[in-house]
């Protein structure tokens, strides 16, 4: 130890501190100029104590207020376990899952929200707004008659090519002519499923899955077919396959092959491959949700399950409004062979899009600022993931188990054995803590062990201690 | 004649002239400089001459380029008949509508279009460009987060607040928060039928009536029930009671009480009233479609359906893009008792309207230059509506027969006897016209001997010329 330089010495009594609890998790840590006094010691080894402690992960640096402490963290949480695939699937009934969804999501809004970990959705401040508003600004001088005149026919033209244009770096090659812009991409679902389904369809999706499809199913009359689905790889192909076997006719299949929400998961190629054949054989149509695949940690485009179609049987359904503005409701979609159905369909539902914030995206899109600000959101996203990780891995019982993105917005975590996401859901709101219960992301019951937590907002000691609460609520809440 | 003044007297002179060919329509007319030296008159009567010529119809004066000679008119074209009221009505088939209205609308985006009579819109310069321009740019300058921050719940608040402020002319008193914003009426349309039907119901509709909306009823597996309606007073409540009383449970009513498309029948307050009491005895829902009604040439605002009801039993459709301005997709619904509903189902379907273009509409609509901006657009309406009519009884087959709109953007003109619109349409188009036949405003064929014009561009020679060739084209068709 003697041999340790001073400042790992005085690294080691401040960390041990901090780990018997006589420095708090938030406490101020003493100012460069208060060590020197108190430790006798010169100017650079404070700031060098200061420095080791901060890379170590124990004191958090505040612009402009100094160092704070930071608990230590613990071994990281266990991840998911993998589905069991090897079991026919019932086709879930129609349980009503849409009134389940919509209570959740009203009793939200109702309540005093101070923290909300329900929305899948990342804070203004990790989007463009300058650059977006001057795109517009120009826009608008530029074409002065903008706002008057009917806008084009299934999108405008400049913004289908500059999404064309990057739907290659996914592997796709499609004409901007083949590019439908929608009202986002949970109006592209809604037309797919429209234009390949009749009431009382079967339609296979993954589970857990993304609350906002299994609303729109139910709207549009559909039944959901829910396929096990691997937090690491995807849908089960082995478990799709058996689906095919033993049930119903499949009438369509939805997938989110990158990032899968709740999930995280991401589709190995091979795997995406073999879907698209088994789809092909089988005559199912598969839609394709491509919401998050541009906030995969890593830089290289993920290629779209469409990439590998040969026929016309993939629909391509994706958004801007996760990537590039929450405050835009871009979404586009390429339907294969419905795509006449589709844009007929789109024209009847909600006329073509406004031309406004399409011109604006186009115009950022097109340049080298949008893969920067992608970088960007990326790396801030993997950083507000990590933190969350962290602290769940601090505050929850040790029985808790995590999903481990490659990316997006969300953790998937499994709460302690026995422990309900409902109850979670109401002790939480009754503090104006938000979370998303795992009986959201199913027709059945089988995730009410799980919530989903977004974490789209840079880390703040506010999301921290919600955080804290949630795991006292988890430590305090009787077993099933 | 001698005791006329002597510029009356020359008017005369002209008017001969006119009426025997010898000046033809589109001449120049000689400059009041020319007149004073072929007459010898001063010039205080070759002014008086000229206003005289232009007041009585037959010339035109052009800004900048002078005088022209106009073909005088002929006495006004015959308005249409009466529906026949007092038969029970067959509930149409479901004979695939849809598929005919999108081929007329497929024709025409595939055809060189040089003259389209057959969109329902008005054209850009009739709208406030500027002034709206202004607004958006105003609004990205005070919101800089608004492209990246999540739009608001249902819409609006200040947008919201506005429609609320102006519905109350229309006699609705509704909170803002009873207001829900959608991508146009279509939407609109769209929501309000998914909220309370389903496929398989049939949905009472006027006929004709505006194809949008047949469209609409077939993508959502509804069958239209086509009630008589009168080209003055709208649908026939007489026929609405057989309906009831001889087919099957009507499960909704959609109607355009206020020029109805393609009628431009606006319904008596006394008949209005009787609708929504016979709708609510008879526990139908009552879907008012309210579109047009700013575009009557009357400045008095027109009471909606709404404004009878009492047990939220009428749900209220309106929209401002063809009103405010045909580049923004922006409608508003309130759905009385299916609220909650609709609110579900728009957040289902597409999810909330972005804000900026409901802020740059709220900041417009507020103004004082809104109501200017809607006088000059109907009397601009007004006036391009009046130079159709007089073309149409110039050019078309005597026996032809004409709506009288007192307001609105189109006229409804029934062909000459044994004439076929989709005869018409096919002719039509090949020279680069473009009409909407009377056959898409049915499901059946009952419509063919219409077609309906759009007059909602200022007119020009261009315009003025193609109803020409339309004229020469049914003057030369076979008779069915
Ligand atoms: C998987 C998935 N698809 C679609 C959507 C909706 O996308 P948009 O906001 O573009 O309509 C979401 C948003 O939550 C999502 O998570
Ligand atoms: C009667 C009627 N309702 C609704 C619409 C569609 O309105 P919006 O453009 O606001 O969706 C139209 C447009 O043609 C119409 O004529």
């Amino acid at each position: 130890m003697d041999q340790l330089p001073l400042y790992r010495r005085l690294a080691a009594h401040y960390r041990a501190a901090i780990e018997t609890g006589a420095l708090a998790q938030g406490d101020r840590f003493p100012s460069v100029r208060a060590l020197m006094g108190r430790h006798e010691v010169s100017l650079s080894t404070a700031v060098q104590l200061c420095r080791q402690l901060e890379s170590d992960g124990w004191l958090e640096a505040r612009p402009r207020s100094g160092n704070f402490v930071r608990r230590p963290r613990r071994l990281a949480v266990r991840p998911l376990a993998e589905p069991i695939a090897g079991q026919a699937p019932d086709p879930a009934q129609y349980v009503g899952i849409n009134a389940r969804v919509s209570e959740f999501i009203a009793r939200g809004r109702q309540a005093q929200v101070k923290i909300n970990f329900s929305s899948a959705r990342s804070a203004p401040a990790l989007y463009p707004a300058e650059a977006l508003k001057n795109a517009a600004t120009r826009a608008l001088r530029q074409h002065p008659e903008l706002l008057v005149s009917p806008p084009s026919n299934n999108g405008n033209a400049t913004f289908r090519n500059a999404l064309a244009k990057r739907a290659m770096a996914n592997g796709m090659l499609l004409a901007p002519e083949e590019i439908l812009v929608t009202q986002g991409c949970i109006e592209a679902l809604n037309l797919a499923l429209r234009a390949i389904t009749q009431p009382g369809d079967i339609v296979a999706v993954e589970s857990p899955t993304f609350f906002g499809l299994l609303q729109v199913l139910e709207t549009l009359g559909l039944r959901a077919l829910e396929i096990p689905t691997s937090p690491h790889s995807g849908i089960s192909l082995e478990a799709l396959q058996l689906a095919i076997q033993t049930t119903e006719k499949i009438k369509a299949l939805v997938v989110v092959p990158h990032l899968q929400n709740p999930l995280g998961s991401i589709m190995p190629d091979a795997q995406k491959a073999n879907l698209v054949e088994l789809c092909r054989a089988n005559e199912i149509p598969l839609i394709e949700d491509d919401t998050y695949s541009a906030l995969s940690n890593d830089d290289t485009p993920l290629k779209a399950l469409k990439a590998w179609d040969r026929d016309g049987n993939v629909i391509h359904c994706a958004s801007l409004h996760k990537v590039l503005a929450p405050g835009l409701r871009l979404g586009w979609m390429n339907a294969g062979r419905w795509q006449s159905r589709v844009e007929m369909l789109k024209y009847v539902q909600s006329r073509n899009n406004e031309e406004l914030a399409q011109l604006a995206a186009a115009d950022f899109i097109a340049s080298s600022a949008y893969d920067r600000h992608l970088r960007r959101l990326r790396s801030c996203l993997k950083t507000q993931r990590a933190r969350t990780a962290e602290a769940i891995a601090r505050y929850f019982p040790t029985s808790t188990r995590l999903s481990e993105p490659a990316g997006g917005l969300a953790l998937w975590v499994e709460l302690a054995p026995g422990l309900s996401s409902k109850a979670l859901f109401d002790a939480a709101l009754a503090e104006g803590i938000f979370i998303a219960p795992g009986l959201m992301f199913s027709n059945s019951n089988r995730y009410d062990g799980f919530v989903r937590l977004n974490c789209g907002a840079p880390y703040t000691p506010e999301i921290d201690s919600a955080l804290q609460r949630l795991g006292e609520i988890c430590n305090k809440l009787p077993s099933r």
